[in-house]
Order: structure tokens, then sequence, then C-alpha cells
């Protein structure tokens, strides 16, 4: 008799051959205004067998991908700097054996753990960033480490030009003032731009790290997370975004903002789960 | 002192006199998933007295049709053949009067009971099934009477190329498959070529059963069902597809798939509201 | 120490200062269906902390207008009368201070104070109304002060031709055929004509009043609200639609039928908010 | 085939054969805090079909009973002194055939229509009184016609020490002073004192008119409805004390102030039926 | 790297050691009333990471006992009879293993997969039956597979005098009459005579099979349930009976019709995960 | 015009004559669970509106007692050691002018920050602590600021047998053998030996800080929190307690852990609202 495993729908690859490394941060201590993106990653693997595992968008099937879900970390809540490192000590791990890791928020802090350890293995890593908001912030409420400083802190580390935005429609005057000073490549509303910033980084070889806070999703689709932002990108548009966005060289990946407390009707969970199977789908059919 | 009757607004007509008789099959014993679609035909009775009965998309007013709202029938939870008969039962016996019988589900199940009934009297029938699902399983977990699997009885009854379904965007491999070999005439995504199969059957003189799983809408217009699948068609485009069916020879309906527990905004019941009276209207005047 | 004061986010100007006041109407006695908009403009203040004060579609921050919030009247329920002189009361005092009085509701009805109100002061006014209903009826289940009937009783007050309404998709067939006689100049369904009517009306320096029952947006973005009518249009057609408006001369304006009870997940409440920030913006722009 | 009829579960009794009529009130206008009272009546008989109608209470079986179900009133809302002229109207018929009207509510307001149909051909009727607020408000917002003043306007009508309240817990300084100078044989907290109340009452023969505010009951057995206060009886308490008020002369009652919406659950709706079910019986009993 | 693995809080043992195995059964088709029972189990185990392993009732702690979780069962919808087989079949093994087999709900139906199984093993079985609903009914909507006659089907296989029953308040006439002939020994309302049963089978060595359907309890305590029947038993005095009857020799057990959906605020679930807390840690002491 | 004030009900003194002042510390960021806490001051003050300010408990009115609404503080998320100093830098404020700071949370762990006040003016303190949890960890998840550390790190303050603990039914292993070796004064379950805690306390004028966590309550009076445990105590208990302990010299309080969001029926904020009218009554009526 076996011991009960949760995984999401088709991610039945052992570590060893998997490609692909699901790893989950259920963390959401700095959110600001409505908390729960902490159980997000747990509600997708949940919610994931209301999900086929065969995309008629790819014409493709998950189970014949090599994706291994490793569960959640057990994170400390209340202390930013040490969930960070949890979260850089599995992503490093898992780039360590040669396999690209993917991880599910949480808040979008997370990803500022991931894309420590993917700079370190590639120094000229570029990020494209999908979101509501511009999370540009220099500090929010007397934190630098904050959900609404993370690409902030990660132009910190990767410097001007290397970080590209897209969807973006809210942000205080700074943030905006920041972005236009040419110190990230911030695109207002929608993906428009997205395929040449794909295709120079294509040619050039670059790696890079693909960030997708969900709520870039108009609310109507996504109302499951902590700041909805009407005025968002359907989720045809997000999907074919992140399809162009696999034609680069995809070094690490994480969808983040699912609150799925916040939406009782589990549409919102339903659509995290099916970006996900695409996004899982295009980097299998690019490596 | 009159006893309490609960219908569908504007429709008060006598059974004698109707030309359209609705009812309802509370049952969704099947649902994998999430139930609650056997509450969909009482919360549309209930909640469509926030609706007119007048349409300013077709300019015609609900209270001049002649329609019978004969309830919901009771039916055995857990045993699905048993439902299926006493569906068909209802359905042949207002095909029998002379009458259009307009289903409301319940999950999509219950289809069955009145394809079949239809398929008795109209040995040359056809579907137009619009659906997020394929439904074309030949059985799920083991049962072949499944709401995973309606389409496929539908088939077993009527044979390859009768069957035209729409908005299709979810279905494992060999669903795809079986649809794609030409046993059943799908149409991903939307409503592309409607028009030209309506044309066709209208030509013909072919009697048509519409079925309506409300999940091919898009969940932002439809949260309320147990399978949302992100990506679907706007109202809009369904009120308009429904009208063109109507242009051909419609000779049973159904709309299923509301679970109105699962969004307690009350906007799915609402939007099922509006359809089923647009349908009432499209049929009317066609007959 | 302060006592602690709440008002809209960024509407921290002095009264004498301000150019723009907001008050709220938390009525909805004369609600049919589902109840509710008495809690809008309490949850929109509360709420608007979740919101940027700067709007990159307009490029401006609400810190630099000049908004006053004076809070929520207090009504007395289940006495439409004694709440709408109240209502008036209270614009009437803004209007004397040669501000413009922006109106919070509450159901529909409440319009009627701040109508009154301001055509005192400007006998040539007109309205310019989005709406999902016509709100043309007589009288409702026998009473003539009806969220039903708000456009009728400010049609009575200012006659034909006066009262431009878009966006309209629900009404009784006596409704319709008032608007069609020319009694107002009705627009179904969406904004077509918009500009042409807000043309004509700056041209000739006509005073404009704003009346926006938010259920003019589709339900996907706006669940939040008594009467869901779907078929309605985006929110991007709303802020581009209130920013065409803003170019007339608009001398009273309101937001109406936020029932933020109805929409759990907290998305019609922030759709509302940021309506109401891009309107002081455009106002005050305008100004 | 049959027209589909909703009534209270085991109430299919005649309207001429039955003793008791049930008739609803859907009207909370006057509710100043949190509204949906409207809803009550047509939720308890909606759910009514989870019930049994065989009490172990007391040994009996609804369907031995003879009780019609009138479904509910239309009311004006927004118009109170309207809706209680109707309210009355339906009372006074219902007593003029001879027989107990049962209100269902709504609102506490209601009851005022009740008890002055009650008070014609009863002139010396007495009141029981259960609830958790005294209502003993001389007006409430500037309205005399407020579900916080109806027992005031019952006094009005009856007199001092003709209004027997108990389980009362919430009131402001006024109200208590009222009791406590005599105008009414107020009872805090609990039940403590009726079986003396009732044995006085049945021993002189006098009519007594049975008012139940749900909110009586602990929010914990009871969440549903517009002002919870901690603090109540339980539901084994009531479902006592209802069977003690039946052993005296009942010539009307009713049950308020369920609020289905507020509670989603369900249970406080099961509650009610269930108190509504042993109040029937006990009635029956009695009669 | 480790797979994600998900079972209730401090069953860690591997299988070859435990005494105890909990298996989970996720049906609910033959629900009548409002389904969702289906999601019990996994809900336990979901939020039994909220709970102390640690039991300040009976000062043990269940690190200390020898519990596998063998996860759900995938059963199928719609079929009730092969779900009780495949229950029958998983319990059975169980039992073959000298373990005892712990159920989850699910509907209360699943319980006579169980107790087939063990009344193979354990001829002289009798039940000790905790609920709010008699379950007696000879068949439900013309299935004789239901929730409502699940202890009838008990009582077909074990004869008369072998079935406890305790907290029953509902039921129809004619299970109350089954019952009062002698039938299944019920005892109304609540605990009193649990102790004597007990005791009288403890002395015999009578094998015993523990079913509660935690409906039995006071919705107030529990109300995520389908058909919460108000007046029932305290949290505290349920976890007393379980210890109570744990005297005995109890050879199979199981917890049913949690329906977490029903309960947003998740207190139902969390009171069902401390029962099973308690249940395994007397289990356990008494083994 | 005034601006819009947002204060507790009854709470309109102005600071100077303050005798009590209200601060908020809306922080849950250490909660591990379910967070939401930081929502419960918020809620507490908006809905205190549907609560009358007399009570008939007491037979006083809050209107005489002498308290001040400071508001929120603005405190950061994910950096507990600062949101605590912010809280400690109020509490000292409010000491320092001689008034009695009461605060309301947020998650527990903001007690810390008013404790660490408390005992510098009194090093003398004892903590008075209603709970359903020890909240005796060391550590949790890695971090000694937790809120399941809360009372542990009041230890390190103030040293063996100065914690008078009641309620408590949850805690690991550790946390009960801390209390029993004599560190705390923990009285499991209940409030027996409170009045005699309280009188000792009293004769010896030793300063005293009251700390509630309103999980105390059992979950059915109280399911809006973020950690629900079964088996707490009523709500007619706490506010005996609450009056209890009040007699004692009470210098600071504090309510904690309410989780609106969580329970959507609003009867748990509700409960919270009267709770603190009656801790407030008790403690003028003592000063």
């Amino acid at each position: 008799m076996n011991r009960n495993v949760e995984t999401f729908i088709g991610c039945g690859c052992a570590y060893e051959q998997a490609r692909i490394v699901l790893y989950g941060a259920p963390f959401d201590s700095t959110t600001s205004f409505r908390p729960g993106a902490r159980f997000g990653s747990a509600a997708m693997r949940h919610e994931s067998f209301g999900l086929e595992t065969y995309s008629p968008y790819q014409r493709a099937d998950l189970c014949d991908c090599a994706v291994f879900d490793s569960g959640d970390l057990e994170l400390c809540f209340g202390d930013a700097q040490r969930a960070l490192e949890d979260i850089r000590a599995r992503a490093r791990e898992i780039l360590a054996d040669g396999k690209l890791p993917l991880l599910l928020g949480g808040e979008h802090l997370v990803t500022l753990g991931a894309v420590r350890a993917a700079a370190e293995k590639y120094p000229d890593l570029h990020i494209i960033h999908f979101d509501a908001h511009a999370d540009l912030r220099d500090e929010y409420l007397g934190a630098p480490l904050s959900h609404a400083c993370v690409l902030r802190r990660c132009h910190d580390l990767l410097g001007d030009a290397r970080i590209h935005q897209f969807c973006i429609r809210s942000g205080d005057r700074e943030e905006w003032a920041f972005a236009e000073a040419g110190h990230t490549d911030l695109h207002p509303f929608d993906f428009t731009g997205l395929r040449q910033v794909v295709d120079g980084l294509r040619a050039a070889g670059t790696p890079v790290y693909l960030t997708v806070d969900l709520d870039c999703l108009d609310p109507s689709a996504f109302p499951g997370t902590g700041t909805p932002e009407a005025g968002g990108v359907t989720f045809l548009q997000l999907l074919e975004a992140v399809r162009t966005v696999c034609g680069a060289r995809v070094v690490g990946a994480d969808l983040t903002e699912l609150a799925p407390m916040l939406d009782a009707s589990g549409v919102s969970t339903a659509a995290a789960c099916k970006v996900l199977r695409e996004l899982l789908l295009a980097l299998s059919a690019g490596r």
C-alpha cells in the first residue's frame, strides 16, 4: 500500500530523469494589502486534477514531458531574508543538477531567491517580467525586502536594461520615473514589443528568467489575487506570450500571486493551472 | 388564495397552448470534480425575476411567447440509468404532444435522456453542441454513463458526422483523435464554421437538437460551473450563436452545467437566465 | 495623537481649497432584487488603499488634485423622499461654495437628490447616463421613487432630449418605447455616439451632470452589483468614456450601484476605486 | 403536466380545509445595518426539502396538519406604510376565514401589519415577543416605521403591560427605561418567567400573538441575520419555549429576520425551517 | 529530492509497522440535498497542519501512535455498487494484515463497504452509530443504496439488536417505527445510555465497528455538512463519547459527512481533524 | 464640512480627557496557518455601528466612558522586530500620559510590543492570558518572534509565575511541560481558578496586563480566527471573566486574532465588538 502523494497533474517523472523541477514557496509575509498567496502552490497541485494533461493549443501532452514536483519548501514566516535564502538554496541545487527550476509562489518577493541563484550560474541573465505592478519601489513601509520592491532588488543585482517588463499598469510616480530613466525596459499595459525583445535575446543566446505575476491577467479572468488591477491582458494573450518567451533560452521561471481563498469560485486556480501546463509544455518543446 | 407557483419569468402559458415546454433535471451524480449542477434549474427559475422579459437584442418579449414551465423532475441520485429513463419519458411526452422540450440541467449527462427521446421521433437527428469539453470519452473512472462521455453515447446512437461541436478546448488525447478521425465534426475554441453548418442543415430541413454546456462561455463571464476552462467565448458571441442555430429546424434543446453555489456573486445564474430568455425568443420566432 | 480619519486615498485637501467634494449616500431601500449598495461608498474608501494615486493612463497623480472627502451622509432607511432631501441639501451646499459635488452611492435613486440640486443652479442642465438599465419606469411595484424610475424622475425635471443614455441593454417594453419616442437620447449596448454628444455639449458650453451606474460594466469586470446584466462594456472602454465626458463642462457627477458584499473577491470594489481615481483626475484636468 | 409549485414541505392542504395559512413578506427596506431578510421566506420554502416532516420532539408529522402556503406578497420597496397595509390586508383576510395567519418575514417591521389585523379582531390581544433587541425606539434615523421601533408601534396600539418580551439583550438606554417603567413586560437574556406568563394568559383565555425574531437565538446557532447579538438562547431552548407558548390561545404568529445570504453554510435557514415545523406542529396540536 | 507526500499530521508510520490504517473514500453521488462530502478526506489531511499532534485531553501524542495514511481511493462516480466494492476490497486488505481500517468519508453510504468487510471477518460484529439521522430508510428516491439507507443495509447484513444508534434526531415516521420495533437500539438526541452499551459489549468481548456521521454534532460546532440538523451534541460530548467507545473492542471505524466547501470558515474541517486525532489516540491507547 | 472620521462606537472623547486609548496593530506577518488578523481592528471599528453603546449586562453606557480611538498604526510587513518597536513606542506614549493603552490586533505577537512598554513602567507586572493556545514555543519555523512564541517571549521578560494562562487547550508536548514545570500558571480548558488569581493580585495591588486571544472562545461563537480550536468557552463565560479581571489593577490590555475575512457571516466581528464594549465598560467602572 502506498503513501499518499500529491503532485501537479502529469508531473510523475523521477527526479533523475526530470528536465524541469517544480518547487513551491508558500510565503506571503510582506504582502501589504490582502494576504493568501501562501496557499497558491498547494491549491494548484490540488485543483490540477480538474485539468487535462493534453493541450489542444500546443497539441502536446504533459505526460510526455519530464517534470518532477518536489512539493513546497517549509519557510519561516515573518523573516523574509531567511525565506529567500531557503528558496535560493533549492534553486541552486536544481540548477546544479542541470535542470530548470520552476518556482510556484507565494507572493512575488519569492522570485528574488530564485533570481539570485540563476544570476550566480548565468551572470548575463535577463529577466522577462509579466505583471500589473512595476514592483520597482526602493522600499515599502520601511522594508527593502517587499513584494513591492522585488524587481528593484533584481535590478540591484543585474543592473540597467536587463529587465523587460510587460503589462505594467500600476506604480507610484517614482517607479515610472525609474523605468523611464532607462533602468528597466518597461512596456505598459500589454505585450506590445515582446516578440522583438525575445527575438533579440534568442539571437544572442542570452539566458532568460521568466517571472509571471499572474495579476498581469485582467481581474475578470483572475480575481484571486491580493491586489487586482482592472485593465489587464486576457488569458489567451498570456498563453501566447508564454509560448513566445519559450522561444528564447529560458533557464528559470516562476508563477506567483495566486491567492486562492480570494476567489471562492475556483476560476483563478484553474486558470493558473492551465498557464502552468502551457508553460511546462512550451519549456519542454524548447529543450 | 392561490398556492405559491414558481416558474421561469414570463413562462405563464397553459400547457395546452404552449409551443415550448421547460423541464428541469436536477442531477449531478456523475460529476467527478465539483458537484452542484443539480441546483442549476431551480436557481434559474428563482433568479429569473431579476431579468426583464423584453429583449433589446431581438426586440421581442417573452410574454408574447407560448412557454410552459413544468418544473423539475424528481430523479434518483446515484443511479444514472434510472435518471436518464425518467428524463427520456418526460421528453417523449412533450414531443408526442407536438411541443419542443427544453431541458434545464443538471450536469451534461442529462442530455442523453433527451437525445434518446428526440432520436426516436427524428431518426435523422443532428446535434449542435456548444461546450468547453469534448465529452467523447468511452468511459470515465469505469463508468460509461458519465458527464465526460455524454456526446460519445450520443454518437453510439446517431453515428458518424451527425454531431457538430463548437468551442471545444479540453479533452484527452484519445478524444481529440476520435473527433479528428471524422466521428464528430469538431470546431475547436470558438464558433468558427457555425453559420455554414446551420445553413446546410436548414437547407436540408434536418431536425436539430441544440445542447449548450454553459461552460463554453469564458469563466470570466460564467464562473459558476464545475470545471471552468479559461479561454472561452464571450456572452455576446454565445447569444449570436444561439440565434444562428435557431435558423435551423430545432426540435429539442438544453442548457446544462450551471452550478450556482460555485458563484456566490450570482453573475453566472443571471447570465444563464439571459441565455435562456434569448433562446426561448429565438426558438419562438422560428416556429 | 490624532483621531482616526478615513478618506478615499489621495483626497487629503482641506475643504476650503478643494475644487471637488466627495460625499457618500449609503442608501438602498428601494432596491428590489439584491440589496447591498448601501455599503458601496464605505467600501471604496476602505479599499482605496490598495490603489496607487498615480495614473499611467493620464500620467497624473491624485495627490496633485484638490479633493475633499466629506464622508457619508446619515440617511433614513425606508423613507426615500427624506433621504433624497438630505442628499439634495448636501449637494446644494457644495455647489453654493463653487465646488463640484461627486456623489458615491448607494443605489441609483440617490442621483435624483443630486440632480435636483444641480438643476436648481443650472436650469439648462443635461445628463449623461451610463447604465445597463434604462431606469425609465414611471413607477415600480407601486413606487414612483425607485431605483428603476430614477431617470424618469430626472426627465420629469428636465424634459425631453436632455438625457443622453449609453450602454443600455435592459428595460421593459414601455421604457424602450418611451426613449424611442424621443423623450431621451438612448444609445443601446455601448458608447457609440458619445463623442458626438460631448462635442455638441462642449461647443454649447452646456452644464453636464454625469451619472455612472457601474453596472454598465460587463459583470465579468464588475460582478458586485445588485442586478448584473451580461453583455456590458469593458473597464478600459469605461475609462475612455469617462475621460471623453470630462471634455465637456461637468458640474456634478456620481458613481452608484457597487454592492461590495456580492463580490467577495474584492475585484468590483477595486474596479470602482480605479474608475473614481480616473474620474477625479479627468475632472481636475478639465477645471 | 403540472405547473411548478413551491411550498414549505408538508404544507399541501387546500385553502378551504386549512387551519393555518402561511404568508410571506419579503421586505427589509428599513433594515439599517445589513439587509437580506427579504430573502428569508423564499429560502425557508426552498430549503425545507432537507427537513423531515416528522418530529421526534413532538412525535407528530406535519403531513397530518392542515396548513396552506399562500406564498409571498409582492410588496413595495422603499414605502413602509404601503407594505404594512398589504400585509394587514392579507392577515385580515385569513383571520376573517377563521384561520390562523402565520407570517414569514422579512425584517421585523412586517409584524406590525399582522398585529394591526389581529388587534382589530381581538381587541384584548397580548403579544409574546422573542428577540435579542427590545425594538422599542420611538423613531430610528428619523423614521417611526422601522424595524427598531416595531414593538413600540405595537405598544401604541395595545397599551401598557400587553407585550411580554423575552431574550432581550440589546437596546439603547431609553428603551430599557421605557420597559422598566412598566410599559412592557421585559424579561432580559432568556426565557425566565415564560411559563408563568403563559399560564396566566391561558387561564384568562387571552388571545396571543407570538412574534419570533429569530435573532433571539445565539449567533452560533443562527448566524444568518442582520444584527447578530452574542449571548442568546440555544435552539433547544427556543423549541421548548415555542411549545410552551402554544399552550395559550395563539391567534397569529410570525418568524422574522432570517437573512439567508449572510450564512452561506445554510445552517441558519435549516434552523429556521425546523423552528417553523415545530411551531406548526405545536399550533396544530393546540387547535 | 523527495516527491511531495500529503498525509494526516503525525501519521508517518510505515505500513508494515502500522496498527491503524487511514483510507479515504471521496464519494457523495447519492447525496440528495447538498453534495460536497467527497472533499472531506482531502480537506482533513490538508488542514491537519493547523493542529497539534499532542492532546491535552488524553495527555498523549499522535507521533507515538502507529498510523499509516494510504490516501484516497479513486472511486467511480454515479455507480454506488462499484464504489462500495472498491471500499470493501481496501478494508478487507487492511483487516487481513491485522490492522484496524479507519475510513474517512465521503458521504455516509461509504460505511457499508467497510462494514461488509468487517462483518466477513467478525460475524458477531456490532455497530455503534453516532448520527443526527436514523439512515434506516428501505429505499430513497428509488435507490436502496443511498446515504439515507446505509444503516438499514447494515441491518440487512447483521440483523436485529446489533446496531446501537445515538444522537438521532431526524427520520421519517417509518424509520422511527422500525427502530422502535426493536430492529435497532436507537437512543434519541444524545449519548444517553452509551456507557451501558459499551460496558456490555466490552464484557462480552464483542467486536465493534464505530461509525461517526459528524452531523451528530450541533451545526453551531459543525456547519460544514450536507444536511445540518439543529439540536445536536457538543464537541466535548462527542470527544468523551469517542473515548468511551474505545473502551470496547473496536475493529473498524469511520468519520463521514464533512463537506468542507459548505463551511468557508474552516471550523468544521478543524473540528473533524481534532475528532480524528482523539479517535486515533483513544484507539491506540486501547490496543 | 467635516472630514470623515471612523472610530469605535461611543469612543468620541478628546485625547486629553481620555482615560483609555485604543490603538490598532494591523499586523499578521508571522501567522503560519491562515492570515487575516491584520484586518481585525479596522473591522471592529467599522462594524461597531451595529452595536448599542448601552450594556444591559453592566447597566452602563459607553458614551459615559472616556475613551479615545487613535486608529491603526502603519506597520512594516515582513519585519516583526520593527513592527514591535512601533507598537511599544505608541504604548509607551499612552502610558506616559497616564492613560490605559488598549491594543486591538492583529495577530497575537503584537502583544509583545505592548507588554514591553508596560513592563518598563511596571516592573512587577503580571499577565492574565486568555487563549486556546499556550503560545510558549521557544521558536517556530526558525523564528523566535512568532505568534506561537509570544507568551514565551513575555516570560523571558517577566520570569516565572508571572503569567496566568486560562482556557488553554492546544500546544505541543514541550509547551505543556514548560508550563507544568512552573514557569507559567496554566489553567487548561476554561476559567477555573480565575477568581482566586484575581483576588490575590488585587489584594497585592499588582499591576496586571490582560491579553485576550479571542480564539479562547469556542469556534461556534467565534469562527473568524486563524487557528480555530474546538472545545472553547462560551461568550457569556468570557464576558464574566473579563469583568472579573477588571476587579484587579489593570494597566494595559489587548484583544487579538480576529480575522474577519474568515467569517463571512460577520458574527465573529460582532462578538469581538461586544467583548470590547464590555471590557471598556468594566475598565472604566474600575478606574
